[in-house]
């Protein structure tokens, strides 16, 4: 599968500038309404990118996170600004589950090493850790395609519902939940998108933005559409990424998720959960013991646009903005991954090594 | 129960100027950021409040409608202007049967008349609907009441959770949903609201609004949290109004009030269901036969706000939006109404008549 574009320019959603000791990334706080990179050249740098969000979707933290530390190792190798660097960008946000992953490959990787060396070694392994996270990527879309040909088969097209971002934006390359669509695009299915707002953070609006730069034919929905569409039978398959998924099978993903996997198990449409290995976490028993971060109100109170952002409530508003919901494995159809897909409660077969 | 009020002052969502042959509206498009009220002249301008939603919530769509009867009947009286007054404003909005319902009303009162009586009985008329309509929603609040005071007793308070605007704002006074709220909230109990934003028109944001002004505490939320919380045991119940409900006990109301349903339902927190009998349509058999009004793809595309409006979303793209959907009565605990609470297949008990 080709690499994904901007304005026709195969383009990553993060990459170290060729022979320089930065990274650059694209500032997702301000996608669709203007693209523009931005430039982390410190520790600090990337933290805040995590945490402000010009950064998110799991894999794309996780991948982020690693340069991170390799930015922090370029300055100071010793044992401390390591254990700092970890303990940093490790706090920046609590519910996806890549971001750990990555901070303890690269935390073990570089710890054995003299401090000299631990500067060009972590770059190697940021970097290694986002091609694998291509790779991965481009695994799991020929997995998801497998689903959705058969889907295709039986109408002769294919309608496809997402929720949020799990699009290339969200990963280094390629996407989660998206690249068995763009598979399916480049097969020649008639495939089409419903691309669901996502409030508060509208990361539909990225979907849409990614969709439109490949010519995936897409239509946005306010997120209470969703139920309507399901239950009028004009969704063959609901497709999500997820932030983290317990050893049980439940799904942690984007707030709203959930009310998806409802109105999807209501309806009969299969509910397809699409991540790869470093977003599952075995040593999680069930959904219950997944923190669901709580962001800042502002999120809600207001909303950005072409020209600038408005504010829609008053500051004393009182807000509450979880960002995360858990629909549980019975809710969830298939859990695909770089190695296959699977039911939600066989995750374990399909990692007998974990 | 004390009356609705606006910055201390008792105010209804329409009202006659007095000995004028006008009508006076809240501009519901310019709340919460701006309160301002509109005149209401002729006919057109009671269509166009009605289509532009500067009126809206099932029961006020109906009163204004019988008001635009009057602002005709005021100009011409003849079979003609009655015939083309019902017409003009039946074909406004699709979903809301009290349109509707008041239309039959009035037309059936009128017809006999000669024309030069018609004008005063129009006026007449319009007010009785408006005055039945807050009568009505005083009984659904003490009905309610009686199903909120036996959840408030278990827990010492109570968290309920609505969608859209069913409050006062959507009546001529007191709401549907929003009243037993106040009946609880003037009895004493800790009643706390969960507003959710109600995207695309965030008529949440009305429901915050008219909370404030009675000093109920509330919460606003992305619709995307409603999951969540019910899962999470925040939830005692769920209380929407409704645009209208068929015989079979099948609601149609603002789109995303079906995903609350499931969730609710799911959690095992009781969905109720408040509406007058003009809500009611025994003619219609279940929720498939109700049609589902498409709006304007702008609703999405442009966000309000305190300071004009943003264009979150280019005018290019493609955008699906229907306004409302359907919950199954299987998904319904009780049905709310001026006469008492039922199950939602026992509707045609409370109403022998009909």
């Amino acid at each position: 599968m080709a690499d994904m574009k901007v304005n026709g320019t195969p383009t990553r959603a993060i990459w170290r500038v060729e022979a320089q000791p930065v990274v650059e990334i694209i500032d997702q706080t301000a996608l669709p309404h203007h693209y523009r990179t931005l430039t982390l050249a410190t520790l600090e740098d990337a933290a805040h990118a995590i945490r402000s969000m010009q950064v998110r979707g799991a894999p794309l933290i996780g991948a982020t996170a690693a340069y991170g530390v390799a930015l922090a190792m370029q300055r100071q190798g010793d044992d401390a600004a390591l254990t700092a660097a970890v303990a940093t960008l490790g706090a920046t946000r609590p519910t996806a589950v890549n971001l750990h992953w990555a901070l303890v490959r690269i935390e073990a990787h570089l710890r054995p090493l003299p401090a000299a060396a631990r500067s060009d070694a972590a770059w190697r392994e940021a970097a290694a850790i986002a091609d694998e996270d291509v790779a991965q990527n481009r695994a799991i879309g020929q997995h998801g395609l497998e689903l959705f040909r058969a889907l295709a088969q039986k109408r002769g097209r294919l309608d496809i519902m997402t929720h949020c971002n799990a699009g290339w934006l969200a990963t280094v390359d390629h996407g989660t939940a998206l690249s068995p669509v763009y598979a399916a695009f480049e097969a020649g299915i008639d495939v089409r998108v419903w691309v669901s707002e996502t409030r508060p953070r509208n990361q539909g609006l990225l979907t849409a933005w990614e969709l439109k730069q490949h010519g995936v034919p897409h239509t946005v929905i306010a997120d209470n559409a969703a139920g309507l569409l399901l239950m009028r039978g004009e969704v063959d398959a609901v497709i999500v990424g997820a932030d983290r998924i317990a050893a049980n099978g439940d799904v942690a993903n984007k707030v709203g998720t959930y009310l998806k996997a409802l109105a999807a198990k209501e309806a009969g449409v299969p509910f397809h959960v699409a991540a790869p290995r470093s977003t599952l976490d075995f040593a999680c028993p069930s959904g219950e013991a997944i923190p669901i971060e709580e962001r800042e109100g502002d999120e809600l109170r207001v909303v950005n646009g072409f020209d600038g952002s408005i504010r829609q409530l008053p500051a004393d508003e009182a807000v509450a903005n979880p960002a995360f919901d858990v629909s549980p494995a019975r809710f969830v159809s298939a859990i695909i991954t770089e190695r296959g897909h699977c039911a939600p409660g066989a995750l374990r077969a399909l990692y007998p090594e974990a």
